[in-house]
């Protein structure tokens, strides 16, 4: 109830400060029978981490997972699954200074008059290292919808003010920015240097789309599928908008236009982004993002102190000058988790349900 | 979990159908010692209740609703509050056609193969005449949020493609738009009756504010206050996208500008919307939502039939050009449940929390 | 979450007070298919329904249930089940003398500290007469558990000091007791007639069993099948105590006796009462429950008032002499609601799981 | 969902195995500001520890545990709380012969056709290990209550066929038992001598009471304090009877002597147990629990294999002659849990509540 645990049939509850122990969750609900090592969980992992080209934070977060529990001998036993990150770069420096302070644009003003404590270093539970657990998390559900057909994808779609159209998702893991236009990378490339030069950040634009997604999933009329998954991914830490299908787009459009016309060979259209209702219609799921730019840059910010003093602060440290550019693999576990979700949700109630219309293909 | 609940400390579930007996709703959690009384729903269902002008459809729905429990001498108990709503606009006619066949863009599809049945009279569950329960739940929100000094507040801010800038709350109830600027109205009024006259139908953008959030609502990290509004507000029906602050426009906007700020005096800027980290700040709380156009327009459509055969529908029948013009009541019970949820949430936790810090006014 | 509801994938959300308006519940998650008319509901309110021998209240509560949803040309749709009871005996009477007393062993006390309000007429929420809903609701499980092969009943196993055997499941609806043995009604009936002349009540033991429930239900470590199992029938009015199998007998036994053996034709005993591990074995599911005697007696009884000062509250009024006489419905309502929640989770969870080992019969 | 979290705003979930890498838990929803060190959970854990006298298992399990998030500078944060212990008595040993076998009374049944798998080392997730976890997130929940004046405790109040009266507390901790009676403490280490000898087991009766409740926590009408506590001690291993109060004696007494009258000065008696209609009155919450003997005995018994087929089964291995015996502080652990999740809820809807009516001391 205190917010820590999504779904409610496959459930993930994390724990964990950004410069803590560790880093932990518990994924209760996962079907028994799903082969599953801590490698599957270790390769979204190392899509996540940072440090991997010059264009994100340099800070070193091996993030070597572990599965303490709910695997035996190398299947899922239906029992919870408990996953462990060890934190090990937690480095010991001088918090004397960022303690009494609010960064603008940071939890930090939020968290102390709310809890009345925080733990400062580094962010504490409001850093986005937090979202090393939903990956792992993730990627346990990534696995199980594959076995069921589904898989879910991502990719950038804006990098500040540059626009990217879709052209291969082969492209996508090829280049640090999760780009799917090998032509764009190196705009890309030179827009982020000249932005580490300004002292400045930028936000980012993520589409991540599910294939394979049967009729049927979601739960009218809260919890539909696009509501559960607007939930998931604007929890993402920096998500300031969810749009599905042609989102914001759809309000300028004509009803004529706009309605996904359907003949026996299929849908003509998917401006709806795959749902009719909150349930899935069995089309591409597609979903959008936007992310903020990262608050933590060094040019001096005004704020003011935990006495309500003027203060000005400048945030050092190794820090995203995007966020978005590492946000792929969280946005796409996000929108796993919920179809792993309402898959079950889906089935518990419905198994029975048989029809002899024939679902579009 | 079959999805009819919204809130987890302030619940609401719902039922009812279009055209069957009755709409009705369980309010749970409600703190006791609220002068309640039905009027004080009844004000906020009028303001929803179609019909009022000629820009929305013309069934006649009284929407009288009933407090069944829950008040007593005219204060709540904190036991559950039924409501109910007995449908009297129940139109017996000929389905036959439209039983068997699937309206582009509705929800039959889906509950067709969701469900194996659907209760194809109006549109059954998925009509957005569900929505009347949400503004009847909202209206308690709303009045025990007031007796916090919080108060929550919507508009149009965007009429398929004309923009409306914010001008003045006044105007927002004297006109059938809810449009703050009423130098607009005329432009708006031409446009949907020419809108009517192509038989066409259109999407809006419609605003909600709350003022007076004190600092320290939300649930980090899943059920941050802004991903449980993008929840309620994705769960809205036709709806297809969701802003917090400056939403989409943070993509390609610097952190050196994005940031808000903060001085003795308060914060310079509300770009974040009101939240940060997913926790209220204090700041007005800010949210935009896209709602498509109808999907029910008298243009013939293709679609095929439950035998996966090709057809022509033609919606007949009264129904909202733009449903986004009486949208706009329905946010504002959507973000009032939401913040009423998250108010009892805080409190649970938080109670003996004390800080000497002074919050920005 | 303020205790209104039941189970968590077939819920059951109830409003309503004693002498409100009247009584109702959502049923959320049931599956679609199911055919469902108000008479399979009315039936199990009318074996619950007061006034039908002597030895209950003489109130008269006719109880007719309506569906106001969720069912469609006969048939369960999944969409959330409304239902409604009208209150129809709510005689209007003085109640100035009860409204400021606390009535012993009732929740007068507590409602008035918890609340700060309370509906004193009838006893408002803290009534039995709740519990119709329960049984209307239960109802519904009963029929789909029964499509399932499952059967729920329940019957008097003890009447104040008078134990009962088990003898056949037919005499228990042919008597007013719910007793198992047709020849001990007698010796039942002069044990009330003469409580009637003593102006005082007493409490009864009933036993609920559940046959042919499948190997599986139930959610170690906390749902268990035999804790939620409790949770339900602890929820009931004036329970004070809940038993699986052997229950308190299983303290001084041995574990070379408690232990049920099995062999190839079966278990061999069943001191555990069907549940192994808190996962049903696929034996008779048994579970027993202590009522209190009634509270509501004519003697006069020591009390105090709102301002703290002594009082002799006298309870006048049609009251049972002994609650647990129509307890039987509700204990087999809330096995009922037990079980169907248990067999959605089970199946969401566990759907693709298949094993060879032969289930013992 | 699947079953391994408690409680609805104090939250606890947990994981581990008796023979995988470790055990674990994360308690969500801690109010801030609570001092908290590893030690405070360890003093409970070492009284839960097997291997402390000659009547309990010989296992070592040095049960260190570890805090790995939440707490900050000696106090809780209000963030999740992760909890982990490695296990370290892993003895690799040959598993062969008890994997395709069911152990009578055991889980080994159920779990096997619940799942199609399960972890057989030990019981796995089905072992009295977990409880572990229980114990170490109840130790938080009775410091939190300590600070609001609510003290938990318990004590064996029947071993076998020995019934033990309540005679003071400070016995229960000087002795193996938990007996309150130091008088009878010999007696019961006889009786556990020869059983030993008999190479038996035996169930025996745990007691719990709180005192310094405060008036009002439950919530009717599911969620009483009494049935939710009843879930929770229902739900901890071997378990099969939970009584409140008077419990099954209720059963044959009359409402003119169950009845506990007021007066000024307090209640008269406490055959309620602390409870009125589903919510704490003031008085001491008391409930009894019971355990059926240890399934895990070394005389051979009957049972079948995974392919059906008969088998005798002999339990090897370091067993608790009676689990009873460690089991007062896993019940104190649930009745503190469940007070702390109730706690919590009764202020999140009823904190503004003022009344003048005194309550009684």
């Amino acid at each position: 109830m205190s917010g820590n645990t999504f779904g409610k049939l496959f459930t993930v509850t994390t724990f964990g400060e950004s410069h803590g122990e560790a880093l932990g969750a518990i994924i209760d609900g996962c079907p028994p029978g799903l082969e599953l090592d801590a490698s599957d969980l270790q390769h979204d992992l190392d899509r996540r981490r940072p440090g991997t080209s010059r264009h994100t934070t340099q800070r070193r977060e091996p993030d070597q997972v572990r599965i303490l529990s709910g695997v035996f001998e190398g299947v899922t036993t239906g029992t919870p699954i408990g996953l462990l990150i060890e934190n090990t770069d937690q480095r010991s420096k001088d918090y004397s200074k960022i303690k009494d302070q609010f960064r603008p644009a940071h939890a930090d003003y939020t968290y102390h008059h709310k809890y009345g404590i925080r733990d400062y270093r580094g962010g504490g539970r409001s850093s986005a290292r937090e979202t090393a657990m939903r990956v792992a998390a993730g990627a346990i559900a990534r696995k199980y919808l594959a076995s069921q057909g589904i898989r879910v994808r991502g990719y950038m779609s804006q990098l500040g003010p540059i626009g990217i159209d879709f052209k291969q998702w082969e492209a996508v893991d090829s280049n640090p920015f999760f780009c799917p236009d090998p032509d764009k990378v190196p705009e890309l490339e030179a827009f982020m240097d000249q932005l580490r030069r300004d002292q400045d950040s930028v936000g980012a634009r993520i589409t991540v789309v599910a294939e394979g997604v049967p009729v049927g999933l979601g739960e009218p009329v809260f919890d539909r599928l696009d509501a559960d998954l607007a939930h998931g991914l604007m929890s993402i830490n920096a998500v300031k908008g969810v749009e599905i299908g042609d989102g914001f787009a759809a309000v300028a459009s004509r009803g004529s236009e706009h309605r996904d016309e359907m003949t026996p060979e299929g849908f003509l259209s998917n401006h709806a982004g795959g749902v009719l209702g909150g349930i899935s219609s069995g089309q591409a799921l597609v979903a959008h993002l936007a992310l903020k730019p990262t608050s933590s840059i060094t040019q001096p910010g005004r704020s003011i102190d935990i006495h309500g003093e003027a203060v000005e602060v400048v945030t050092k440290g190794r820090h995203d000058p995007c966020v978005g550019i590492r946000a792929t693999p969280i946005a796409e576990a996000m929108m796993a988790l919920t179809l792993m979700d309402h898959f079950l949700r889906h089935r518990a109630q419905n198994a029975d349900v048989e029809v002899d219309t024939p679902r579009l293909s």
